[in-house]
């Protein structure tokens, strides 16, 4: 894979060992959706798994949640989802594709930069941020395209249809009778609101006060006009979503307690704390229901990119579900004697993209000795062990019984606590470099002069060093080993 | 919750406790959709985990997979759903109430039963037993209400629409170009079809032979007409699913493997083995797609219900995949030299269905000494302890700074491996009560005896039994409690 750059490199060994393949791809793929292979499924449940455990088990004042997806409509009205979760779009009537309005203007500008005419840049650039204010955003969108007569990309035609604000939530018809059908429910483009609408269920039946949180992992949908970059932006995707239920007052302590935690989260998962930054949103930046907010970027081969965002939500969520449902989402104090509406801070990590910067920061190609005088190079994803897919290879030297015997014993042994792979095919070597490239932190053989003294040797991913171990012992080597590791720069 | 009977004790402890909340509850709800609250979320992700450990970790020819909900709509001609997965509806007019028109002539049937009017009631089942053989099977539905004059349920008018099939797939638009809008996709009915559909990126990423086996665990919907009995019958839920791929002429005897591994999985969750029983699918009950069919059922408080299903589906999928998809859906065996399309045994357990078996065995309510000469009724859930959503209970005796710094660090230590609650409220027995109620195996008690000898009690749930243990045993006691767990009758 040495001749791929960047993110074609990770998005190629996914493929390859069957990490993630694209959707229903023996019809054709579906845009912007992914299907998590065998590889990929383990090292997802390992990730969803740290962070619960991070949540819910290390933190006794979080509990868990998981709401369905499918959420009555009136949600999505009160957290401003139906009138204001949408992408203003316009369609070229000859190729039948469809563009974000802004984006193609943005596009456009930056060509007139390309030719050095930055005046006009200039200028467009004003019409743009000030769009909305003349006009309504799509007609004010409209009006600039107009002007310049900017061409479809694809088709190279001036031939469009007017601006229209199209929403990023998928609808479909709910129920079996014919007034329920009339309604339509929304699938959830956030997970928050499971939470949210679920305050005053957890606060009556959980015995937790103010301040403690609420965890859940799931699935979320977007209808992405723009859906690409692999697994980045994707139509189907998975949140990781924390909402922390405080004092009003207690606000901006507990959003930097939140962002300091998280921040040291991804270092505990195995990421290079070099490759780790953070990045505040400027003031007047900040989406409509935030007073702070910021991102957890990872440095991943496209640059850097937010992986984790922790957002200082205030009441506004709580507050819209007390006016759009009628009931009382406030909270009441024992010790203080007051009743508020709680402030929320929020975290919230796409699992996917967590997923890829695990991936990302794990894939090394080292030179190494080939054994004939020459180097080679070897794939190798130097995972966090408590992260990887197969924990264990277990081989037999050679295809001999005696050896399959004890190699099938100890598969058995360690297969009540780890996934393990049993390989009898090929040379030690080749057996090696595969489970290297799966990111497998130990590879057992067994030899025949281990079943003499009762030993085997384990070689260790990362060092490539081998040692001689008894067999009541390998479980300990394994657990030290992932206990014990921390990465390489 | 002793007035209550059977199933209603079930909900009532699910919705009083924090297991499942009704979905948008504060909306009003969302018909047959629940969410799962802090108690059920833990419950509900260690039976996925005991799932999932049973399949891809202690088979190492089971790999697993994470396809996504939304796939391409070819998928289900493929698969038959689109053509097939329909119910025959018929709406009364007045009301806009909508019926299954097979089930409104069956109640029809029951009532001139009821009235004696036996034979006519059998010349209308033998109508109803060949409808679709006459006109279409909608038309042969409709004549019969027409001509018995059947009227609707809730209006009691006789003024019905056309009997039509409704199809029980969700459907929405996706895509954000004009073109891809036009096609729209489906929210997967069932997640089998994901794995079909990944069986050649497996096998040519994977390395396994076969027979080996493909696991998913992921949520399913359907738009039920008759959507009901709790968590039973839901419109969004979760199935844990396994296609084993095979020789065709093993089929049989690798499907009763399968079906008894499964029943004994049932009781390694600690299900009672009294509580469980096999029921086969007769041969002229069939789906089109299978060759034998066996459900395993539940003692559930409703009667014998379905937890799971064990399927041959024969190479009816990966056939129908390889007619429409155009593709190769052929396995080569190496050591034969044969190519040929793999049989398939499908093992499909509903999530949701299991934890609400699990609860059900696990509820019991015991006459117990109240210590006053009076006895009182404990409920307490019996669950297996490797289940419970709280493992621990950590209490100081009394809100004393010497013994909540004990408790403290016992919570700490305890928490990097089991979710623990510490409570310093009320009495120990009224704490011991509430967490019995949680199904939580061991309570843990620091006492001023304790801080001299540096020793806790631990009660047990099951037998109420009250141990003095060193605080460096309190890890092992648990351990054991765990693992030497078995069942009441």
């Amino acid at each position: 894979m040495s001749h791929l750059k960047g993110l074609d490199k990770i998005v190629s060994l996914c493929k390859s060992r069957g990490f993630i393949y694209q959707s229903s791809e023996i019809y054709g793929g579906l845009a912007a959706a992914y299907d998590y292979g065998p590889l990929g499924v383990e090292l997802k449940r390992k990730l969803n798994q740290e962070w619960w455990k991070a949540m819910t088990q290390r933190h006794d004042n979080i509990v868990g949640l998981d709401a369905a997806i499918l959420m009555h409509p009136k949600v999505w009205k009160a957290s401003g989802h139906v009138d204001s979760f949408n992408d203003p779009m316009i369609d070229d009537k000859q190729s039948k594709m469809r563009y974000r309005a802004d984006m193609l203007i943005e596009d456009y500008i930056l060509t007139l930069r390309n030719k050095g005419k930055d005046d006009k840049a200039d200028e467009l650039q004003h019409l743009l941020d000030t769009a909305g204010t003349r006009k309504s955003m799509a007609e004010d969108l409209y009006d600039i395209i107009m002007q310049e007569e900017i061409k479809s990309p694809d088709s190279g035609a001036f031939d469009w249809t007017d601006v229209r604000q199209f929403n990023l939530m998928f609808k479909t018809n709910f129920g079996a009778t014919s007034k329920e059908e009339d309604e339509g429910v929304y699938l959830r483009p956030e997970t928050a609101q499971g939470i949210f609408v679920n305050f005053t269920n957890v606060v009556n039946t959980s015995r937790q006060q103010v301040p403690f949180g609420i965890a859940q992992i799931g699935k979320a949908f977007r209808n992405e006009v723009v859906a690409r970059q692999f697994v980045f932006r994707m139509r189907e995707f998975e949140q990781m979503e924390m909402q922390y239920f405080i004092e009003p007052d207690a606000d901006m302590e507990t959003y930097q307690n939140w962002l300091d935690e998280r921040f040291a989260w991804h270092q505990s998962i195995g990421i290079r704390k070099s490759k780790l930054r953070i990045a505040d949103h400027p003031a007047d930046k900040l989406a409509h229901y935030a007073k702070a907010a910021a991102d957890i970027q990872y440095h991943f081969p496209i640059g850097w990119q937010e992986v984790e965002g922790v957002h200082n939500r205030t009441d506004f969520d709580l507050s819209q579900h007390q006016e759009f449902s009628g009931k009382k989402m406030e909270y009441f104090n024992p010790h203080t004697q007051k009743r508020f509406i709680p402030y929320v801070i929020e975290t919230s990590v796409g699992l996917d993209r967590c997923f890829l910067m695990v991936l990302s920061d794990a894939y090394r190609e080292e030179e190494v000795d080939a054994g004939n005088g020459k180097t080679e190079v070897r794939n190798v994803l130097k995972l966090h062990p408590k992260l990887a897919p197969i924990t264990a290879g277990i081989f037999p030297l050679v295809k001999k019984p005696e050896l399959m015997e004890v190699a099938d014993k100890i598969k058995a042994e360690l297969s009540s606590d780890y996934k393990v792979q049993y390989d009898e095919k090929g040379s030690i070597g080749k057996r090696y470099r595969r489970l290297d490239e799966a990111g497998t932190p130990f590879c057992i053989t067994v030899d025949f002069d281990g079943l003499e003294d009762q030993t085997v040797t384990i070689r260790h991913r990362d060092t490539m060093a081998q040692e001689r171990v008894g067999l009541d012992k390998i479980d300990q080597v394994i657990r030290d080993g992932i206990k014990n590791w921390s990465p390489e720069e």
